[in-house]
């Protein structure tokens, strides 16, 4: 598992880009982003579990029923949800996609991310489709550029493995900095791949992978109504077709397990208005989805995370959302260290406070990557979280979103 | 029913007092109160659900077992919670309410709040508890300010009532400002009332009442592991004591609902770093518990208190809350309004956006005081729910809370 450059567009077979229709009023920062793959794809997606869900989740939902596609359109600015026309949008803007590339209607995969509630023009996007299809190519940037809303930063990742003799590609881009709590799955994440792989293993392998990457992150506990991860695998590194859980299936499952939890990262450390990216691992659990449960309320806490926006050890609020948790756990067991790149610190065991040194802990909660070790010996199942520190911006950056 | 002065101490036979004893750095606050009925009192309780429980928290359980009790002792700046010895302090507090007062110590009730996992030494209590009970009379104030931390006023409501012919009073205080997010119960509130009812009947109605009350309160999503409210009814009003749920008990428990929800919306308004007090009021729902889930995930989503910080009508995260909230609803059926005191707004109608004035939204929303109005037209159930928006000084309260 090598990683490598190129996002989407590391995968063979695989063009982007991504350019300004109109949709964001800031000329300079595009708005609407295109993949295609130069043959037909096994695709997969999983979608956001909100009830309240954007329209273009409708329609690529009903273009995936037969485990392929061909191209991925995506405009930021505006989320197309709850608006009356929003299907006939949606519906419109794979449409376009057709008459521009060619490619069949019911082979696009559609998103849409930004205000919810505001009516969505065709008008700006078919204006940009011409520009947007003549520039297809090696732009993974523009393409992740197109998807970002107050993203800061471009998101992406890739890697190279052997599939059967043959090497093979995988990469994606990622958009999310608020309304990042994922129930199933959320923000947008598009990956390319140029295995081979039957789309019924593809769907099989992405649901599993969330799991443990987009549904331990959480920005703010708000779980988005438009987000989707989709995976689009076009057989162009010309493996042998992946059509039972074999060793294969097994690599795959790697490869994509490490562009997802890159992506992951990226995501939180990225989360609106923060200031430092956390990781919460937790050890020791009785199973799994206790593990689980314990380190997505820690990374959640906005007590916790105000605390370390203000390097303050302050532990208590560890142990406090542990207990909140619904978890089943022996809370007098439970230590806790803070651990970051200038070392770590014990700070509570046995669910009571040790004498620690409050400088050495502030030393290391003023980095930028902060690790949250919690060991429960309760049982051998561990899980991993990651969210990032509440600050003033986050406060700056939501009460003044629309306009 | 009618609202009166004077807290916990409105009820006759109970007198109250705060002194600073030196738990907390800043020596014009208050940090240690007492309340005391001049005779035995039916005692009802409600608990925080958090698995890490604060040391206070068993020991009042455990003197409340009979159903009786004559004083509370509550100290701020000090959680005792997460201290190996924290039982032993919690108990070495009533023994000296037993010592200076002569109750019993299984008859007082006793609470801390403040910093989790900090060791309690009982040194400070003992040192206050001459001047504390020499001081007991009618100091409502004094007792509700010795409960405070990061609270900005003090929290107090009063009611006066007819029971058989008797003029009953009702009074209470609380504290609470950050990690509220109760379940079953949370924050510190101590009710008093001279009525005289059975303490089975008080513990079912305090039960019964905190559903609508306290556990519709959000400022943080933080359940905090020291919260209680406990009721203690001395019967000096002489009314018939209450032991059926006859006529009587309704009145009482309409004046027990009068005086939580009093307290309740005073915690909300006053949650740590808030400019504005939000109601959440949601009808039309299939049933009460589906309308408390909405009412309940609108209030605490971060996203939209952060929105009505900035005045900001974005309908678009009230729909997306609603949507995650997990309960049963038609999406396509709702409808939102903002109102304050300057009006009201039809923002979204059927799941869909409206035309609206951008300016006479922003106007209502400019106001202190913000409603939320969400109808379902899926039932005839209906819940409300109270909270704050989301600002600057949450997060440097927060960020900063242990110095």
């Amino acid at each position: 598992m090598i990683k490598i450059e190129g996002g989407v567009c590391a995968a063979k077979g695989f063009t982007a880009n991504g350019v300004h229709c109109g949709l964001r009023k800031n000329q300079t920062k595009r708005d609407l982003s295109l993949i295609v793959s130069d043959r037909e794809a096994s695709a997969a997606a999983v979608y956001t579990q909100n009830l309240v869900k954007g329209a273009p989740l409708f329609v690529t939902k009903a273009h995936l029923e037969d485990g392929k596609a061909r191209a991925v359109i995506c405009n930021s600015g505006n989320a197309n949800t709850c608006n009356a026309n929003g299907i006939e949008i949606a519906e419109g803007m794979c449409a376009l996609v057709e008459k521009y590339t060619g490619i069949p209607q019911n082979d696009v995969v559609v998103a849409s991310t930004g205000v919810i509630g505001q009516p969505l023009s065709l008008e700006p996007i078919a204006s940009g489709m011409e520009s947007l299809v003549k520039g297809l190519g090696d732009h993974n940037d523009f393409a992740a550029e197109g998807i970002m809303t107050t993203d800061t930063v471009k998101k992406e990742a890739a890697v190279s493995f052997t599939l059967g003799g043959k090497k093979c590609r995988m990469g994606g881009i990622a958009k999310g900095s608020g309304m990042i709590h994922p129930n199933m799955a959320t923000m947008l994440v598009f990956i390319t791949c140029d295995a081979a792989i039957a789309p019924s293993l593809l769907q099989k392998a992405l649901c599993e992978d969330i799991k443990d990457t987009f549904n331990m992150i959480s920005v703010d506990g708000d779980t988005s109504t438009n987000d989707m991860v989709t995976v689009l695998c076009n057989g162009a590194a010309e493996n042998p077709v992946i059509e039972t859980e074999n060793e294969d299936y097994a690599i795959f499952c790697e490869a994509l397990n490490t562009v997802t939890t890159s992506l992951c990262q990226a995501i939180a450390k990225d989360g609106e208005g923060a200031s430092k990216g956390l990781t919460c691992k937790v050890t020791g659990a009785v199973d799994k989805e206790n593990a689980r449960i314990i380190a997505k309320s820690v990374i959640c806490s906005n007590l916790f995370k105000a605390a370390m926006f203000g390097s303050d050890a302050n532990w208590g609020r560890v142990l406090c959302a542990i207990g909140y948790s619904g978890a089943k756990l022996d809370v007098n067991k439970v230590d806790v260290s803070f651990v970051s790149d200038k070392g770590s610190i014990l700070v509570c065991q046995n669910g009571a406070g040790v004498d620690f040194s409050e400088e050495k802990a502030k030393e290391i909660l003023l980095e930028k990557d902060i690790t949250i070790d919690i060991t429960l010996k309760d049982g051998d199942a561990s899980a991993v979280a990651w969210g990032c520190d509440l600050t003033y911006d986050y406060v700056r950056i939501n009460g003044d979103y629309r306009s």
